[in-house]
Parts: structure tokens; C-alpha cells; sequence
């Protein structure tokens, strides 16, 4: 037997027990003829005793033992003269009459500790012992948990887990299907799935009435910052339900996971915000609410002073920033340096600072008078003391940097707190995304959302303003899942392919299987799917999914430890008729 | 609102409330001025009742309803006249006042009841239909609790889910993986796991314990009848533990779900044999112990008596089959025809019958003397009445044959009752296999599984007779999973790869990874893996695996339903800078 208990089990009530432990060699240090050794597993770290007067051939040994060795030690429990209360074990020791060494170890490329000496690579490249450190192992135990907990909320309110096949038919978004070439039927090609959107659907047309899965999804394209080519969705689907079924059901389930995972007891309702409001007041589509802060629009009030870059502008807008009217001069250009940065676009940031005694200083005081600016401040309900900061031009573009600089104020200011949960419902998204490069409508959600009943006739008229039944669940201003009540009516669905500019070869093609499945009894339906990576990252309150991912890749897509992707015998390819046919370069 | 209750709800306390379901019509009959209408969904089946003299429009409507319409209906919830006891809702029906159609339905291609009129073929092409199956969709029920009930006892016994890459890197047995080229990194692949073994054995090394994952392996391979080329495994690895440890948890995981699925306690510990045994007793290692019927060896009864096909063998065994003295000249043809399929082998079949008052009747009565014979039935503890069935030839291919038969027996004597579960774990595996093909050891379980220490010098010598740490679970003659204790001695591994015929350099270049982690401190480690679809077809009572699989493939590992494989468009190979290259056709 390897262990009597684990490195975490053992207190005071243990003591003169002979207890038997397996684990990690974490540090040995030598003091006054003894031998300390920290031995760690999973479950905790526990101290081992070596008295050199009483055992030297054993202390011999224990002197030995470097870092990361495995070792097997028995002894008996006793009670600590120098207590450490920090760890749960720290009340004893183990006086130890038996050691055994498992394994040796190299000296590792950098320490096992959760302030490790290793960078980035180093520890992608060594995956397996950046895992031993507590602090990214924790993140493992707490995705095991909300997976857990996922499935337990959603069995018990009837949901089915079915698996949806990984080698699929590849999908209209091609582009950034990865495929898998079949070697019993050469010249043809599985795709990974990017969703199970369709899989899921036909699972409503058979009738399984509530579906979820926690499925791995795939998407082939560039690497941003914080996006996988492999990742995981709590993929839903629901019949016979309207759109407050669904978020009726999907806000119990974060409920749930605050209540069993974090303890927090969230009795609200979850606040609901118009897509459109959303855009208006925190100029984007997943605002941060765990502070106010909210835009404000001034255009009316900046006309005709003769200040060109606001009249020429369509979208005068600016946030009020508390307590801040005593940026220096360099924190105000370091506010517009930010704003002027290539991806957050703005030409420049106007400022007005809250004076005492209802005075204002503003950097377009040549333009506006202390009544003007009185007004701006009366509109923004600012106070002394308050700093308002402006920004001006294109709607759109401008609302996006606004927001931008909103969470920039809100980290300085602290008002985003990891600890501070506030969730949003966001509702009545757009049907349609414009495209000025293609010209054309894109489905913002997929082509199978439905409209709004009321915005139908503006499909003929004015797509761009049709409304969907969809939503998206944001917490802290990140997104963590969304979805929408589906088209199952095929006049409708054929109307919205048309505008998506797909002829009807094209609409068959690529959706012929889930069309004909329609033609035998659809149910309404709807769902949708969250990104379980963001929720682990959120809960752990880490600023990336990667830390909650066992064998997570790198930016270019990259597993280092495995060294996948790579190059593989020609015979392989031979066997699936196919060669390789490298690009000229350019 | 769609519906205040389901399908499979309502009952007689339900009598005289205004209920409103939605569903698909199962059938209608009409029958004396009433037209009736079953309306089914995934809860069950509930009686609507139209009445033609009190509300002629809406029967009318009624009439017009064809088989999967999808419909939602309002009406008065009252006791039945004709109650069926068969399902849960019928002692009542809907009197209904309001009638909607949400979908019509196409006439379906075949009847959607447990014995439907549609093949196999028509019913993959539309799977989603043959979902609709009661009997289709309870084994899809059944997979998601099982899953479910195994995940709870897995977390209870502290093993945490860890989800593995799906894209990782081209493994020895490479000629079997799926393989998956980069976009982001043209002439690289990655390729799908047939299983997470090297990853989850960088788990022990990274101290998770206890791992386990329901996980997606895929093998690019001929499929067999029960074969997919993507299938799912619950995988499951422990650390500092010894082979006793491993069968103790995963022997109270089947107990858990044989509890907790089918309501069978079983309390006595699963019967244990030695894989020889199993090879010698039942010419299988995959033993069904639900029926005796145990092989017994004739050689030496046989010799000397001019029986020359006798006495050419090295093997003579039979097996006893009760009762069956009486068995037919055309009885007995048809088992001799079974034995001599190719796929058995066998170069014919020797029966002797015992008959009343000790007297014999065999096919080899003129070179055996009575009391030949009846020293043969004292050896297989014959009684009167039964029939002695003896096969001979090559040992190894004999008892396979054997084995066959006697499964062949046991089916015609119906002893392998589907309701009868007789599980058993078989051990000590030998290591290798020698192929006479290639010349050379394989490793029967893979290259990390470790020897028994006893054996370990046999290595040197004869690397045939060692045996490993090897386990499987068998049920009813089905393997439902199988692992090992893996080496973590790197002098071990090394001998190993040798004998296995690596070169250093290969052993390096398959396994580097792996080698590498082991040098940081390697715990002691074991494991197993259950194939999940064979455990659900066999709780089922499934012959194949097929349909306990949402939307599976064929033998061509082709899904009919999605198309897939297909071709793609030439502009995603061109990204991936490959081209096709069709062999020439011999």
C-alpha cells in the first residue's frame, strides 16, 4: 500500500498514529540536526521530521532528496512545536521511520509555486509540471465542479446530455471548418463542428424537448488574445418554449452555480437591457453594469459655438469620471493617448474638469462658456470634484471607444471589483449585421433566429432594422453565452436565406438535411450555449481561459509539450490520396 | 404559453382542469361521430377527444390532422370510459376546445412505433425520425443517466473530470488516426486521440490523483458490425495505487450502476480468473459465466486407438451439452456446418450421445470402444442424456473455435438469459503477442503497462511467458473495459521499447514527451478504460452499439443523414496547401 491517508488529511486528533503518505518532495531544509521535508500531493502538503542524532542513516537519506522527487514515507503523527496555521496540516509532523524514493526528478526548468520563477512558454512547454502548481490546479478542481454542477441543475430540470458526433458534414461557415480527411473514403472529408447548432435542432424535431451537452467545439481561424481552436460549449436546446422560458431556466443555472460553487445567494432577477440601450449607454453589446457611468449625449448642446471638430461630428458623447477633476495634465494626456490607440480609434478626448464653486475647466474653454459647460455638467448630473471627458464623431465607431474608455476609468477608479458579480440579460439583438466590405447582410446570430413577430414586415423593407429572439447572459461585461428562439416556419426561413443573399441551391446545399427534417414536424424551439471556458475563467477570476484548460494551445494555435501540429509520414497522406502542395511565397 | 403539462403527465387527479398541451400526432381513428387523437412527446401519450355533434368545425379540423403534425391543444382534462392501464395516462382524455397546428408533417418514409416498417438504411438517412422511437429514444435516456450516475460516483470518490485535447499529435499506432491539417500552420497536422492515454498518464505526473474523463476517441480503421470510428470512453487513471486498488473502485462503479440504473444489488465480489484459465476453460478472454459449460481436455483419453485425425492433434477437447443426447442427424449437421464457417474454422465436429443404461452412440464409434467412451463422459461428469461435443487441431485455434460453439450451445439451450448479469474480471494478460507476420512482439495492452514483478527476468528470456498487471472487466462475455498498472521505471520502459523492436530514436521520437514528463518524478500509476457504448447497449439489452448512439455511422463510416464524408470546395484544400491525389486504380 502506497498511503495510509493523503498529504492533506492528518490533525492534531491523528497524533501517535503511524500513518503511511505518497507525494511530492515540495523543499527540505536543515536546522539544528534535524531534516525538514514538505511532502505534497493533490490534497495538501504535510511536514516530515529526520532527527540525525536519532536516525542519521535515514536523515542521510532525506538529505538527499531534491525537489519534485516522489518518496514514500512512514512514520508516526506527532504535534508541532512551531504551529503553522496557514495550512490545514500545520498543527503536526510526521517523525518518519521509513522512506522509499519512487521516482527521482530532474531539477525542474522553473519552481513549483504559485509565484513561479517560469514564463509563458517555458510553462506551455512543461504543461505537465506547471499542473503540480496549487493555483492552476485549482482552476482544473473548479471546472470539474461547474461542469458538476451544470449537469446536476440540468438533469434535474429534465434535460437530457446527448452526444452529437465530432465528424461532421462541413457547414456553411466552411471557412473556418477544420477538416478530416477519411481514409475509407479517399477525396471526401469530415468537419469538425463549430457548434452543434444543427445537431441540436434535429434533436428538437425528434421530440427530445430539452437537450444540453457540454461539447467540444472547433474553429480554424486566427488566434485572438483569448479565443482556442478547440473549446467548450454548454450547448442547450429547449421545445416548446419562448424566449422567457429559456431565460427563465438559464438564469436559474447561473443562480445555481453562484449558490453551489461561490456561496453567493443571488435573489434578484436578473436586470434585462435592450440591445439598443445597451449600444447607447455603454456602447457596446455586453456592458460592464458593475458601475454606472453611463453615456451622455451632448451633441444638441455643442452647435453653433463654433468648436468644428463637434459640429462636424454626428455623435457628441461623454462619460462623467467621480472625483477625477484632479487629473494632472499628464494623466489627461495619458487618458487621450488611450483613446488615440489604433484599436480603440478616437481622434481625440475633450475634457471639463468640475471646479469648486461651479466652475469649469475644459480643454475647449476657447469655444464654450462657463454657462455652456454648466449645462454639459447639469446634463451628466455631475458634482464638483467630477471630471467629464468627451468624445466625438461617427456613431458607431465613437460609442465603441467611449465604452472602451469607460472600463478604462472604471479599473482606474476600482469600480470593478473580481469579487462583485453583476449579470445582465441582454435582449432584442439585431437580425442583421450590414457589411460595407461584401455589401451585404450577415446574420448577427445564425440564419436560423427568428425575428421579432412585430419586426416581420420590415424584413421587406428595412432588414436592418428587424429585431431577433436573441439574448445574451453578460457578467462583468464579459459575454458567457447567448442564443435565440429559432425559425421553425420554412416560408420564413426561406425569406430570411434570400436576404442573407443564399440562392436556393445554395440554401439546400448547406441546410437541405435540417430543411427536409422541418418538412416532418418541427416544434418550436429555441436555446443556447455558453462558453464554458469563460465561466471557469470568470468564477476563478483569471483574465484568461487559458489557465482553466488542461493542455490549452498557444497563439498560433500551438501545443508545445505534445509539438502538435506536425509534419507526418508521407504514407499517411499516401493512404488518404492526397499531397502536400506548399504556396510560392510571395 | 405551449403547454401547462406534457404529454405524460396528466392523471386522474387532473380530472375537470383546463390543460394545454403541445405534440405530435401519433394517430387519429374516428369511431362514431367522436374523432380521437393520441398526441405524443418525449413524456408520454394522452387521449384528445373531438366531439363532431358539439363542435363540428374543430372535429373537423381534427380530421384533417395527419401522423407527426405538431400540434398544440386546450380542453378539459376527464375520466375515461375505455381506460387503457398500458400507459400512465389512461385512465383520462382531453376533451378538447381549442386546436391549433403548429407544423404539418410530410408523410413519414416509415412508421414511427417501436416495430416500425423501416430499415436499417432508411432509418440512418432519417435518424432523425427514428428518434421519435420510444424504444430509440429510452436507450438515448438511458446513456444520459448512466453517464450521469457515473460521473456522480466518480466525484464521491474524489476523481475529478479533465477534459484532453482533441487535437494532439500523431501517435505510434499512427496508421489508425484521423488525421487534421492546420490552416494556421500548412503542412503541419494534428491528430485525434484513439485515446487520451499519454495524456492522462501526464496527469498522474502532474499529482491529479484521480482522473477521469467520458471522452471521444477515434480510430481511422475498417469498421467491424460494431465498430464507429468515433466512439467514447470513460477513462480513468489513479495515482500511488496497486492493481487490488483499481479493480476495488471500478468493481463499486458497476456496482453503483447496476444499483442505481437497474435496481440489482449485487453484493458478492466479482468472480476473478486468470486469463489462462480463460483460455483454457472457455477459449476466450472475454468468458460469458452466465453457463458453465466448461472445456475439457481428451488428449490423452484419445491416443493409440487409430483415430489418426485424433491423434495428429495437439489439442482434443469438448465441451458437455445437457440434455442434448437426443439431438438430430440434421441437429447435429447444423452444428458441424457451424463449426466449419470460415470465421470459426474448425475441420469438423466429433459428437458422442450417452445414452440410456450407460450406453454410448459417437461419430468415432469405430475407432472408440464403449469404454473409451464412457471413460470420456467420466471425465466431463456426463449423465445420461447429454451430448458431448470435441473439436481438435492447433490449441490456439481450437479453443477459439470451442468457445464459439460453446456460446453457439448456450444460446440454443438458452442459457445466456439478457436479464441475467454474471460479471468477472479477468487478469494477468499476458504482455506480448508474437505475430508470425511481421515477426516481432506486439504489446497485447499498449507499451506503458507493466509486468508482474515476478516476471520481470523473463523479459530476457522469454518475453512470451511474462505476463502484466493487465486487467479486464468482462459482463456476459462482452469486455466492457480493460487497463493496467503502468511501468514508471525509465530502465523498464527502456527494456520494453527494445523488445518491442524501437530503436532508440523512435522510442523518442513517439514517446519523448512522455519520457521527458517521467524524469520530473513519475508517481506510481494504473488505470483503466470502459468503452461507454457497449456498457449502455449492453444495460439496454442491445446486440449492437449503434443504437445507443444519437446519430451513428455506417460500416463506411459514412453518416447518410448529414453526408458526410463529402467533398469540399477546392478553395478550403488550397488554404491548407494540399492537394488531392487520387491513386491510380489497379
Amino acid at each position: 500500500m502506497f498511503r495510509t491517508q493523503t498529504c492533506g488529511e492528518l490533525r492534531l486528533k491523528d497524533v501517535d498514529k503511524t500513518v503511511t503518505l505518497s507525494g511530492w518532495v515540495q523543499r527540505t531544509r536543515k536546522m539544528g540536526g534535524m531534516t525538514f521535508v514538505d511532502i505534497r500531493d493533490r490534497y495538501g502538503v504535510t511536514q516530515l521530521v529526520f532527527n540525525q542524532e536519532i536516525n542519521p542513516t535515514l536523515c542521510n537519506e532525506a538529505n538527499k532528496l531534491g525537489r519534485e522527487y516522489v518518496i514514500q514515507v512512514t512514520g508516526i503523527v506527532k504535534e508541532r512545536s512551531n504551529k503553522n496555521f496557514h495550512i490545514p496540516t500545520g498543527e503536526i509532523e510526521i517523525i518518519v521511520s521509513e522512506l522509499k524514493v519512487l521516482h527521482s526528478s530532474d531539477i525542474p526548468p522553473f519552481t513549483i509555486e504559485d509565484d513561479t520563477d517560469g514564463g509563458d512558454d517555458l510553462r506551455m512547454q512543461y504543461r505537465y509540471l506547471d499542473l503540480r502548481r496549487n493555483c492552476v490546479r485549482q482552476n482544473l478542481e473548479l471546472r470539474h465542479k461547474m461542469a458538476f454542477e451544470i449537469r446536476r441543475y440540468l438533469d434535474e430540470q429534465n434535460f437530457l446530455e446527448v452526444e452529437t458526433p465530432i465528424l461532421i458534414k462541413s457547414t456553411p461557415e466552411g471557412a473556418r471548418d477544420f477538416i478530416v480527411p477519411s481514409r475509407m473514403n479517399p477525396g471526401q472529408f469530415y468537419a469538425l463542428p463549430q457548434s452543434p447548432q444543427t445537431l441540436k435542432q434535429l434533436l428538437m424535431v425528434s421530440g427530445f424537448d430539452r437537450y444540453f451537452q457540454i461539447a467540444k467545439c472547433f474553429r480554424d481561424e486566427d488566434l485572438r488574445a483569448d479565443r482556442q481552436p478547440e473549446f467548450t460549449q454548454v450547448d442547450c436546446e429547449m421545445s416548446f418554449v419562448e424566449q422567457e422560458d429559456i431565460l427563465q431556466i438559464f438564469e436559474g443555472l447561473m443562480k445555481h452555480l453562484f449558490y453551489y460553487i461561490k456561496g453567493i445567494d443571488m435573489k434578484e432577477p436578473f436586470p434585462r437591457m435592450l440591445w439598443s440601450d445597451a449600444m447607447k449607454y455603454y456602447g457596446s453589446d455586453k456592458p460592464d453594469i458593475r458601475f454606472g457611468m453611463r453615456f451622455v449625449e451632448l451633441k444638441d448642446l455643442t452647435e453653433g459655438r463654433g468648436f468644428s471638430v463637434f459640429d462636424s461630428a454626428p455623435y457628441v458623447a461623454g462619460i462623467c469620471a467621480e472625483g477625477c477633476a484632479t487629473y494632472t495634465r499628464k494623466q489627461l494626456d495619458g487618458l487621450t493617448d488611450f483613446v488615440k490607440r489604433p484599436q480603440i480609434g478616437a481622434k481625440g478626448l475633450v475634457y471639463v474638469r468640475c471646479e469648486a464653486r461651479g466652475s469649469y475647466k475644459s480643454s475647449v474653454d476657447k469655444f464654450y462658456s462657463q454657462e455652456d459647460l454648466k449645462m454639459w455638467a447639469k446634463r451628466f448630473d455631475a458634482k464638483e470634484g467630477d471630471l467629464l471627458l468627451i468624445l466625438c464623431g461617427d456613431k458607431a465607431k465613437t460609442q465603441k471607444a467611449l465604452g472602451e474608455l469607460r472600463l478604462e476609468m472604471g479599473n482606474r477608479l476600482g469600480l470593478r471589483n473580481k469579487d462583485v458579480y453583476a449579470p445582465l440579460w441582454v435582449i432584442d439583438f439585431p437580425m442583421f449585421e450590414w457589411d460595407d466590405e461584401t455589401n451585404r447582410f450577415y446574420a448577427m446570430h445564425h440564419p436560423f433566429t427568428s425575428p421579432k413577430s412585430e419586426d416581420v414586415p420590415l424584413l421587406e423593407t428595412d432588414p436592418g432594422k428587424v429585431r431577433a429572439n436573441a439574448y445574451d447572459m453578460v457578467i462583468n461585461g464579459v459575454e458567457l453565452g447567448g442564443g435565440s428562439i429559432r425559425i421553425h416556419d420554412s416560408q420564413l426561413q426561406d425569406k430570411m436565406f434570400k436576404i442573407l443573399g443564399f440562392t436556393e441551391e445554395q440554401a439546400q446545399e448547406q441546410f437541405g438535411f435540417l430543411m427536409n427534417a422541418f418538412k416532418y414536424g418541427a416544434p418550436p424551439h429555441g436555446g443556447l450555449a455558453f462558453g464554458l471556458d469563460r465561466m471557469v475563467s470568470m468564477f476563478a477570476g483569471l483574465d484568461s481561459i487559458r489557465d482553466c484548460i488542461a493542455f490549452p494551445k498557444n497563439n498560433s494555435g500551438k501545443d508545445t509539450m505534445l509539438d502538435a501540429p506536425s509534419a507526418i509520414d508521407s504514407f499517411q497522406l499516401e493512404e488518404l490520396q492526397l499531397k502536400l502542395e506548399p504556396k510560392a511565397k510571395n
